[in-house]
């Protein structure tokens, strides 16, 4: 495993930078280290995730627009070919799916045993950061490097996974290929075309073969169980200063459009008593989802992120008005309670602007309950290795999602900075990717055991 | 004046549909009227406002997309062909001045007097109806041939005008051909491009000469008074069963530009309570322009007509906004009052919402005040005619808050059914239609006498 070799390959003033940073990072703790058995190797960890940023960034290196790797990009081929690098250096043959998923397993010492699969993606949105997804998957291969250097032996066959499309930016929202694997895929869907790619070619560029497609799916029990280090992408354990997050579950996601009809009518000669102002009652709107959402305890979130007005003219009173109104909890039954409180909220308002209001289900994704067992085994690791952690939802999506429909799930979450994701200001200490790499690799040895 | 000639050189199904409504209309009440001594062909102005909605109108004819007779478009040229043609039937000699306003005179028995002006514009805008400014330029030729009809000389010349360009739909908003005569142009502004047209050109096309542009500023008193019969586009009259609204001014017009910004996050994973969201801000302060506009007394108006979110994507919490803030009013000092108090409220909004909200100024433009003088001649010709009437101020822009500038202005206005106005829904009922144009007459000859 030979990094400075491999750095060597990229251009030469990031080798430069890259090797600086690598020079002035202390030795890595594990060298040294006795007990705990296995440890992350946490300089080699971050000098890995900074050297993945590469492939997305502009040609100038700038970091100002973080990092574009958007699924089947050119810079989303060339990140998973540096990570495929890495597992052959590591002594893996990593293996690609029909759908592109890469996969590199260890053998464990009861082959009849199902493995335990642990991973995230590589994927990300376009100006986006160096952590979401990045980190799970490099702390994955970091584990199993673990492992070898202790010479631990599992009784289940270790196997890592690094899953392609997860930020649902290439073609629809939700056909990532971990949904794939979980069998939510018909060959028709190879034909979709995305900025002038078919579906198929773009998989087919990644390594992945469109015409075997539903060869990708597996059925349940594959795994013995299912592990992913993510960042929290929201700001509930920095502000707690807190080390670890134990997931409980990824949320239900609930869309509405809300279509308001009002009457387009000219600003300066219609008098305030006679208007049906759209504007205005999807102002009305927009407070009452988040008055419904914040009006009881709990960690519910409720989000006006789209609206469009129409003709959306300075002096002309608006016609019309259409928003998307987000919901999420793991409870669906509160996510119905909310939904029936803002239609009757909705009733109100249409009726007190001279308006009407249809809200009209857009989307609805079912909530991924994590396995009470496994995290349990989350919090527990955490505390043998003196972390402090706190049992929490997961408001973001994740493969961990479909893996939950293969598979007991678990995730483990770590503090981003300023609750920031998405956006190239997207930040989690060095320190703290070590701490979640190191959770997830003994949560993966108690799995093992259990 | 032989109207069926000239109907004649129309496509023939059109003709054929005039002719019918022509056969069907009662005999103008003007054959046979005696006193007073001059009145309006109300079956002709009729007949003349549907056969102007031909221009502009879909090739099948069809009423459903309204009429588009935009500035400087084909049926722009061929309307104002067709009221030419009018004119020189009256016996009048129309006259194209350099900004391509189509004036047209008769003389008084006082050479040395100025002139009096009355008319309007023929423009639309796109998908408009048929009597937003078409009413008051034939409502004015038709006064003039009411005065030739009933052999009355005047003191005064009497001029007639159709304005070029009103709408403000082709090039930028505002310099209309009217404003040009009131003096505020550049030869510059000749060069501004719009759909790939000059404006000089576009000027060029509908008779004017954009190389002497300068030369149609007119200075002060070139008129003795200029009035302007127009529907109301608003729905006051109507709602008070009023025949005539005697225009106290045309109201100015505040724009403002409110900039929100708050910050872009994930809708999953950033707890209520942490999120600056600019939609919320922009929610609340939507609804603080409507309450400060309607928490007194008054006719003023507020409108938020344009907003828009950053990202607008539903997964995400919007990080800015823009709105813009329209406030319009007779009176300046209101109106800085109204913008003060959204100041305060704006800056309550921001400090609740963790956002910042910047409120830039937009454009402005000052009132127009009707002559008192002229307003008592009006509401006096109403009264004499048995029309009921209301002094208003006029929401909407007109040729008339131009010509404010030149001389003293008064404007009449006739309902809007629904206060609908810029719809193929705009109506004014044929009635309404002949007392505007009988209170345009007696006003005018009012104004010679005075």
């Amino acid at each position: 495993m030979d990094r400075r070799t491999f750095l060597g390959t990229l251009a030469a003033g990031v080798v430069a930078a890259r090797q600086e940073l690598s020079a002035t990072t202390p030795p890595a703790a594990s060298i040294a280290a006795t007990p705990p058995a296995a440890s992350i190797d946490a300089a080699a960890l971050r000098e890995r995730i900074e050297a993945l940023s590469v492939f997305g960034r502009p040609a100038d290196g700038s970091f100002a627009d973080g990092v574009s790797r958007v699924a089947y990009s050119d810079a989303d081929v060339a990140g998973r070919n540096y990570v495929m690098d890495l597992m052959r250096k590591a002594g893996l043959t990593p293996r690609i799916d029909a759908a592109g998923n890469i996969f590199a397993k260890r053998e464990g010492t009861e082959p009849a045993l199902a493995p335990i699969l642990f991973g995230s993606h590589i994927d990300s949105v376009p100006q986006g950061g160096n952590f979401d997804g990045d980190l799970g998957s490099l702390a994955a291969l970091a584990a199993l490097e673990a492992c070898e250097r202790a010479q631990l032996q599992t009784r289940h066959p270790l196997e890592i996974v690094v899953w392609a499309a997860e930020e649902g930016v290439a073609f629809n929202r939700g056909l990532s290929s971990s949904r794939i694997v979980a069998g939510d895929i018909a060959p028709s869907d190879m034909e979709q075309v995305w900025n002038g790619m078919r579906r198929g070619d773009a998989i087919k560029r990644i390594g992945g073969d469109p015409r075997r497609i539903m060869d990708a799916r597996r059925p349940k029990r594959t795994w013995h169980g299912y592990l992913e280090l993510h960042i929290e992408q929201g700001g509930t354990l920095e502000r707690g200063g807190l080390d670890i997050g134990v997931v409980q579950g990824i949320v239900a996601i609930e869309r509405y459009e809300a279509r308001i009809t009002g009457f387009a009518n000219h600003a300066g000669t219609t008098p305030m008593a006679d208007r049906q102002d759209a504007a205005v009652a999807a102002a009305h709107l927009t407070l009452a989802v988040r008055e419904a959402v914040t009006s009881r305890p709990g960690r519910q979130v409720g989000t006006v992120g789209k609206m469009d007005l129409s003709p959306n003219a300075p002096n002309v009173v608006p016609g019309s008005a259409t928003l998307i109104i987000e919901l999420r909890d793991l409870s669906v039954d509160l996510l119905k309670t909310l939904a029936k409180e803002i239609r009757a909220r909705a009733a109100s308002i249409a009726a007190a602007t001279k308006t009407t209001i249809e809200i009209v289900p857009a989307s609805s994704n079912a909530p991924a309950i994590a396995d009470t067992a496994v995290q349990d085994v989350i919090e527990r690791t955490a505390k043998n290795l003196n972390l402090s952690s706190v049992r929490m939802p997961s408001g973001a999506g994740h493969d961990a999602q479909m893996m939950a429909q293969l598979a007991p799930m678990g995730m483990i979450f770590v503090p981003s900075v300023g609750g920031i994701s998405h956006s190239p200001k997207e930040l989690t200490s060095w320190k703290d990717c070590a701490n979640g790499a190191n959770v997830l690799l003994h949560a993966v040895l108690s799995l093992d055991r259990a």
